[in-house]
């Protein structure tokens, strides 16, 4: 059984679209995104989220200079999906209510996940509507310069950026691993050798990127694990010292 | 415009659903959500989230004392979603590339974020083959003890629970704050007064619970936010600790 309804369909034929055409999203359709949004499941109904929507031009470059990525500036649409203790933690002083617990590390995840799961609930409404979406994870390869392009304020922190459009490009499904290497049953499973378990995986994604552009080189899954994992940042790395520096502590013993 | 299309109406229609029927998820209809889990986007193609699907009844009630709520063990399906470096540092090290860096915390919040939207992919493929959910935070009251009883290896986290089933309940749809406080163009926002700027949410919320349960205290969104925050729990809080437990490094300055 594979694509029982409209939803499921959608999200098993996802793939991550970076050049869009010309056509602008409407504000009805914008709208609609950001009702999705709003609906979103939150933790303890905190609503710890927040988003940033990118129209400035300027900031759009600077952002994409960031990413290290020259299509961002072009998506029709960038957004920056926020974790937000900042709002709540105002609301709870104009009640008289000046705890530290705003600032706790527990209070920035459930925010951070608030934040992730917001911007997977717009990807799906964006993709259902015709969309295509990126996720910009490589916005953190410097958040402290995205805290300031932002104005972000102390307890936000932005944790992924999603630029959307209309697809001007039809990519194949890239092939992903079996799940058995994914879904445990109640303990986690490890197995012996990796490579043997993924050997027709790998095999795959050589074909995918043959498929993809004959000109690219070809390459396994298990090696762009290697090329990945040698790659630091160590903006990225120390990231925790820019979530202290936004105002969370981080409680470390 | 509201609810465009399928999905749209079903991720509009979300509520938290705590109590299930006796109705069993059938293969199929798991199957096709762990389907719709493995095409969810991942931070550079890298599949950094793993699930593990508890159907230990011991291992359920443990959870479910953890998360100090007892419906937890009635969930007929009951999955807790991973962050996951252990397995890609396992291919790197076959492959002889032992380097630092899956260890560190850009990793880890690459792993984290591809275990929440991949968690958020599940929910809406459920609700769109009218399953129930309920997103489970409160694994986090003591993670270390969840790492215990999943037998996480190192570089593995778990970020959030998730149970699963058929309605049992009908609950109103929760209201919500209005997004002009969570979407901002540009740059970040703040308001003056937001006890002003909720005042109608305020009241919006105060009616919910008085028509969900009658006899319970009325509520305000601001007064919960004031009784969350004041809510302190030292595991929770200290998270940082387990995970640098669990292998990775903070790289704190």
């Amino acid at each position: 059984m594979k694509g029982t309804n409209e939803t499921i369909k959608t999200q098993l034929a996802h793939r991550t679209i970076r050049e869009f055409t010309d056509q602008k999203i409407l504000p009805e359709v914008f709208e609609e995104l950001m009702e999705a949004a709003r609906r979103t499941a939150t933790s303890t109904g905190m609503q710890a989220s927040s988003i940033i929507r990118v129209t400035d031009p300027k900031i759009k470059s600077e952002i994409a200079r960031i990413c290290n990525q020259e299509y961002v500036a072009r998506a029709p649409e960038l957004l920056i999906f926020i974790a937000d203790q900042y709002r709540n933690n105002q609301i709870a002083r104009e009640k008289n209510c000046f705890v530290e617990n705003a600032r706790d590390m527990d209070r920035f995840f459930a925010a951070f996940t608030d934040a992730c799961i917001m911007a997977q609930n717009v990807v799906i409404a964006a993709e259902s509507m015709g969309l295509g979406t990126v996720y910009l994870g490589s916005i953190l390869n410097d958040s402290e310069k995205i805290c300031e392009l932002l104005k972000l304020p102390k307890l936000t922190f932005p944790v992924v950026g999603l630029g959307l459009g209309y697809p001007n490009q039809n990519p194949q499904l890239k092939p992903r691993m079996e799940m058995r290497l994914r879904v445990f049953e109640n303990t986690y499973t490890t197995f012996e050798k990796y490579l043997d378990e993924i050997k027709e995986y790998d095999e795959e994604m050589r074909t995918y990127y043959d498929l993809r552009e004959p000109g690219r080189t070809v390459d396994s899954f298990s090696n762009q694990v290697v090329s990945r994992l040698k790659q630091h940042n160590v903006k990225r790395q120390e990231i925790l010292n820019v979530i202290r520096k936004q105002g969370f502590d981080l409680m470390i013993r």
